[in-house]
């Protein structure tokens, strides 16, 4: 039978990236690619601790359904952690929990996006929002970024072409974006606030990677200099605990917070009890404090070792950023050089980036860039893995 | 400032339903309105311990991304199990995991409907199914039960009557319905799988309960009957584990499954690694077979109480039926009376159900019919919850 299939996955298809991406996954290949945590920071002991005292102390909850707001503990914990270290100004009640920030991002999705409407992208941007926005069948407006973050004129230009198309929102990584590394300066963060309150624009702020500072100065959050209830936080414990929890959450204004709610009671319910309770003790008892202490040593090791590796070895005509944080920095190469072919021949010597044009939403566009992940291979195979790259550069 | 929403969450509010259940939460109030499992049952030791060794065999991946198709040799386990139990023929491949069976019901919902599609329904229907439709800004049309389940030769009407329009799929719950607790017989799922091929209908068949039969006799799945890759199956552990897991599956044929697949990536990446490995070793170790046979005999002491308390105290105009299986007994009033009022009635004498209205489309239907839940309150509460419910009627 031919499926009566929706418009929106009828041209839905593995994308070319994803299938480079299956590549870099066997076992003898250093991988720069992925975007993933190094498992052997884990706290794996925590978890396994943990999760006996919560099914201990409470299983009649930690293993029925929750609410689909989130478990209250968990959401008042992520509310201080939200006041104490990013400054902002957030209530408990405006928190929902998610299954991952990719879940919130779905959410926003269902919540903002009609047929059509024009999404506000950083480019180069986050596959992931890319690949949600475009199941909800969204036009892209992409606005580029340089070394001090989204170039906010530019932005504004855009807002007064697309002034009488619908566009939702604003979609941004502020800070150790990804693929970019790049973060938003202050003056550029309060010139998008300005242009914002200008154009009564919502902005969805995506903020991994905040806590993984390594060097420079803290940058305030868009979601605290928001004074007037249009910033959407979308915020995750992958980093700062482990990705195979999924939990993630957004702090949204009241009226949006509501609607997000309903359509999360459509999507999954509620996000594992479980999890949550797990989540929540972790956090409460100090582990996630102590965490980020010992992978921000880590990271900023690695990232070390990567950038002085590059310094070693690369020719001047290759450009890359330094990154105050995160877990990418990005790559450019000459004019007229296709970091695809590259990809290619880096495969072969058995290591591997992602193409920078992955995070354009314009074909052809970033042909001669690429985003080099620190996070997850060890030191020896940075330094192997950059000597290798700069044979073929 | 006024968030531009999408037209699909514009209308949306809380359901009038669900404000009514928040009265039902109150600890006084002997429930017959939730569909939670009695959770005096959950495995709770076996969680303690699994989580505890699948972390200490292999914590690298339990707490890593996972894939989006699921852990494979969860997958494995799922496909063996459809295979013995419910005799579908169906290769792991086939399989996605999801964060509960109501994500694969959202998932369903991103591949196959358009706004303005005509969904398919049972009339009463499983609500979390039709929000999810709704979500995607579906209509519907409801096909009535009778107590052989899904009156087929109505759905073959509507078939014709919306030839022309685009009608995604049926969605059923063919075996202990939620909301009904009715069984589709044998003879009437023969007749639908030759609708269904007469009118190349994607047929997707939730199947939560099947796994608590308490009396009569095996019926077989849809799935097993499907010989054209017409039948999405919906699982979930959710009954036969703990729903606080989020654990559930779809099976689905190839190109369907792959599409599936795609929208999930973009919905939150992958199910909990965590979660997928407990569950597998969940059953794998044999557990899940062990609780399942507990709970089949602690459901079936509480469904014979519910019937044996109503058989003796309800007045003879009040019409029930007699389910083999599941969680929910489905209430028939005489009409003119309508559920919601007896529900306000019954607040106040701490005994709730869920009014009928709930579970139809259409305004006005099933005013006098209510969804009794057997499986969370104590025998002690259903007998008392019954014989107060039985001095209002």
């Amino acid at each position: 039978m031919r499926p009566p299939y929706a418009r929106r996955v009828t041209k839905m298809k593995a994308s070319e990236i994803r299938e480079l991406l299956k590549l870099t996954k066997k076992p003898d290949i250093i991988s720069f690619a992925g975007g993933l945590p190094d498992p052997a920071a884990f706290p794996y002991k925590e978890v396994d601790m943990i999760s006996t005292q919560v099914i201990e102390e409470n299983y009649v909850k930690t293993l029925q359904y929750g609410t689909t707001e989130g478990f209250n503990r968990l959401r008042r914990q992520l509310a201080k952690r939200m006041k104490q270290k990013l400054k902002c100004n957030v209530s408990a009640d405006e928190i929902i929990v998610t299954s991952g920030a990719q879940q919130a991002i779905d959410l926003v999705s269902k919540v903002f996006i009609d047929e059509g409407d024009t999404v506000l992208v950083e480019k180069p941007g986050y596959l992931g929002a890319l690949s949600s926005f475009k199941l909800f069948q969204a036009k892209f407006f992409g606005i580029p970024l340089d070394e001090q973050g989204l170039k906010t004129e530019k932005l504004e230009e855009g807002l007064k072409k697309y002034k009488k198309a619908k566009r939702p929102f604003l979609y941004t990584v502020p800070t150790f974006q990804n693929p970019s590394g790049i973060t938003m300066s202050l003056e550029r963060r309060k010139h998008l606030m300005e242009i914002a309150s200008e154009y009564d624009l919502v902005i969805v702020e995506d903020n991994p990677y905040s806590e993984l500072r390594y060097s420079g100065k803290e940058v305030p959050t868009l979601k605290s200099m928001d004074t007037e209830g249009r910033v959407v936080y979308l915020g995750t414990l992958s980093k700062v605990f482990a990705p195979g929890m999924r939990l993630g959450w957004a702090a949204a204004p009241e009226g949006i917070r509501k609607k997000l709610v309903l359509a999360k009671q459509a999507t999954d319910l509620c996000t594992s009890s479980l999890i949550q309770y797990t989540s929540y003790k972790y956090m409460k008892d100090g582990h996630m404090v102590r965490q980020i202490k010992k992978i921000k040593a880590l990271y900023k090791s690695k990232r070390d070792t990567m950038l002085d590796t590059m310094d070693e070895y690369f020719p001047k005509s290759i450009k890359y950023n330094r990154p105050e944080g995160g877990m990418f920095l990005w790559l450019e190469f000459p004019k007229g050089i296709d970091s695809r072919v590259l990809f290619k021949k880096a495969i072969k010597k058995k290591v591997a980036f992602v193409p920078g044009s992955a995070f354009y939403v314009t074909e052809g566009e970033g042909a001669n860039t690429a985003r080099l992940n620190f996070s997850f291979a060890s030191e020896e195979q940075i330094k192997e893995g950059i000597k290798r790259l700069s044979t073929l550069l």
